[in-house]
């Protein structure tokens, strides 16, 4: 997939194409020989739009390669998730409604829980109720260190973003997270030269908040990880010529997205029917839809089997109101696989549908994981979905003569 | 596809290949739930064929993208048709036999109708008989202008080929065809310096060509597109080492093969019968046959369903002549597919079929869009086609020991 091929086949066309991510949809059966979680979920109003669709599996980064949620989205945007290296430091600030600039050095923060030793007991300090959050982080915002700015921004719970704002930081930098308990948060080291600077500020950050925070059990200090200033995206509506809106609920979507040129909408409420809601406020401003459902991801990363199937079936039942909107192409697939029975992430390659009244269907009468490795898009790179959703929706034109 | 790969392993045989290509083969249903063309047709020659060969779906240039008939082809002569662009105007002069040069700056014209205001009402002039175009373009011959040569060779109808040879002209010039009616021709500009001397020339030529014409209503004016020189291709014979006839009643067809190196054969007559007779006559001659079905497009590109459905059954019926020449491998497939519903080249993959001895055929009963979708070649690059009748040819040779 050659982007700029495709920016200049680009064409304008008056059609609306919805792009629905289901977070970790590929599952697996939970004993051999069973069914996979979308297997399992009862799901008529998707298996009917599946017969009437193109099926695949859709692999984001390659053969065997388990992806994050960032290279995931990145793929089904169209973009090479391995050319566009995107860090969480800078995805988390994005998707808080920063401005991120090109000075910025960006890191996801966690409040968490040290003992009197400085070995840490709560990684996320028992996941702070977000209030609290926001009144700690107008805390952290008055530290000052000569040289740099800082900003700090709650997100949901535990988590906020940090920014330390300087010319010329280089963003090469290990993380403080130990990432298990029982041990002291680490020192950030520069893992290169022009990256020294850039520890010293965070470094002098991290032992001022530890100073404020010290009374503020469970949240008595933080950690910082995923250092990174933000890449060069080409803007996805430039590329192809979209006015593109996303309707995510978590910070991560926002951001990627964002990055990728789409408005972010305010959303009329944070369930999945509310997503929907949003969708068909929206549906007359754009005309390419980026709708998130993380549940799947979050039931699949704490194995609950069948709470992903319920999701699953929650978003089914939404499918109809999607279909009213007439749109002219339809994705539903994901940024990757995440099995209950694996409890994370994973390679398995993700099952797709693709519909649209131009679209041979392929005659299967049902969505799920044997069904798309049934279908005639095969076993393919994620970063084909938005060529092909352009084609079908006419907005590609003859190459050649 | 790396060509060069394929050309260090070329090895002689005695093998005798048939690439079979139905222009626009693949299609659509009529209406939702439907057969395509080729499914609808009665094929029980292609049918048999195709129980005994591997299936597939072929991608000329990537999901989702059209393609024109010279990339089409270009991929399944094994050429990446996006490295070798070929612009019309260099095709069009090649399908007439126009001995292009190095030096040649080649363009596709058309005779039109314009009113007295210089508005073009009719781009085709009435779509004008070959026979009045031969003598307007004796007329355009007499056109002189210091420094250059022109050339004018009638194609079919309306259409001529157009050649300006002088040294050093660029090729980077706007159309003169407006694409539209009601409004006046355009004047050709230069898109770089390089091309300026190009476009004097030009504009002289169609000024005089104005003149010239002006009484001779309907077509009292021309339009010249698609400008450009040759491109360099390797020649199809040296990279594989084939003797290689085309057999093809289309001038865009028969330049795009002369242009890979074939010999452009001379027709037993322009049916698809006599063009099956003009391969029989030429089996002994060459190991390589092109052979080019143009109405399955024409009829895609007017709408005709049943139309394209009979000129397939038109050539199932010349399969038994086919396959009594005893060929060693049998390529039927497509440049592109022209679904009757969408009236134009569409980005579909098309229905291919590979028939050799030595394939393992897929068991799969019937030629048709769905059927190659099951077939174990899945949806693959048009490039691959080659290399797999080669290799079926016993014309390929082990790679490593």
């Amino acid at each position: 997939m050659d982007a700029e091929f495709y920016t200049k086949l680009a064409a304008p066309a008056q059609t609306k194409i919805v792009l629905l991510v289901l977070d970790g949809l590929g599952g697996l059966p939970a004993e051999p020989g069973g069914k996979t979680e979308l297997e399992t979920a009862h799901t008529p109003n998707l298996d009917r739009l599946a017969a009437q669709s193109k099926l695949g599996l859709s692999q984001p980064a390659g053969p065997g390669v388990t992806v994050g949620s960032g290279p995931g989205h990145l793929a089904l945007f169209g973009y090479d998730p391995i050319h566009y290296e995107i860090g969480r430091g800078a995805l988390e600030a994005l998707g808080v409604d920063f401005e991120l600039g090109a000075d910025d050095l960006a890191a996801r923060g966690n409040f968490c829980t040290v003992d009197a030793q400085g070995c840490v007991t709560d990684r996320r300090a028992g996941r702070l109720p977000t209030e609290i959050s926001r009144s700690l982080a107008e805390k952290l915002r008055t530290i000052r260190v000569p040289g740099v700015t800082f900003f700090v921004e709650p997100v949901k719970e535990h988590r906020f973003a940090f920014v330390a704002r300087a010319e010329g930081l280089g963003d090469a930098l290990s993380e403080s997270d130990p990432l298990k308990t029982g041990v002291p948060t680490l020192p950030v080291r520069a893992l290169n030269p022009e990256s020294e600077r850039a520890a010293a500020y965070v470094n002098a950050f991290i032992e001022q908040a530890r100073l404020l925070l010290a009374k503020d059990s469970p949240a008595n200090m933080i950690t910082l990880r995923g250092f990174n200033k933000l890449p060069v995206l080409p803007s996805f509506s430039e590329r192809y010529g979209l006015h593109a809106a996303s309707i995510a609920v978590n910070g991560m979507y926002r951001g990627v997205s964002k990055l990728a040129g789409m408005d972010v909408v305010p959303l009329c409420g944070e369930t999945i029917e509310a997503e929907f809601t949003t969708l068909e406020k929206y549906w007359q401003e754009y005309d390419f839809f980026y709708l998130h459902v993380k549940k799947t991801d979050t039931c699949g990363e704490s194995g609950d089997f069948m709470g992903k199937a319920a999701v699953i079936e929650e978003v089914d039942r939404q499918i109809p109101r999607l279909m009213a909107l007439q749109p002219d192409v339809v994705i539903v697939g994901g940024d990757h696989s995440s099995p209950a029975v694996l409890r994370s992430h994973s390679w398995h390659p993700v099952p797709t549908l693709l519909y649209s009244p131009y679209v041979l269907p392929d005659l299967i009468e049902t969505f799920g994981e044997r069904a798309c490795a049934r279908g005639s898009l095969g076993v393919f790179p994620a970063t084909h979905i938005l060529p092909l959703a352009l084609a079908n929706a006419r907005r590609i034109s003859k190459y050649g003569a």
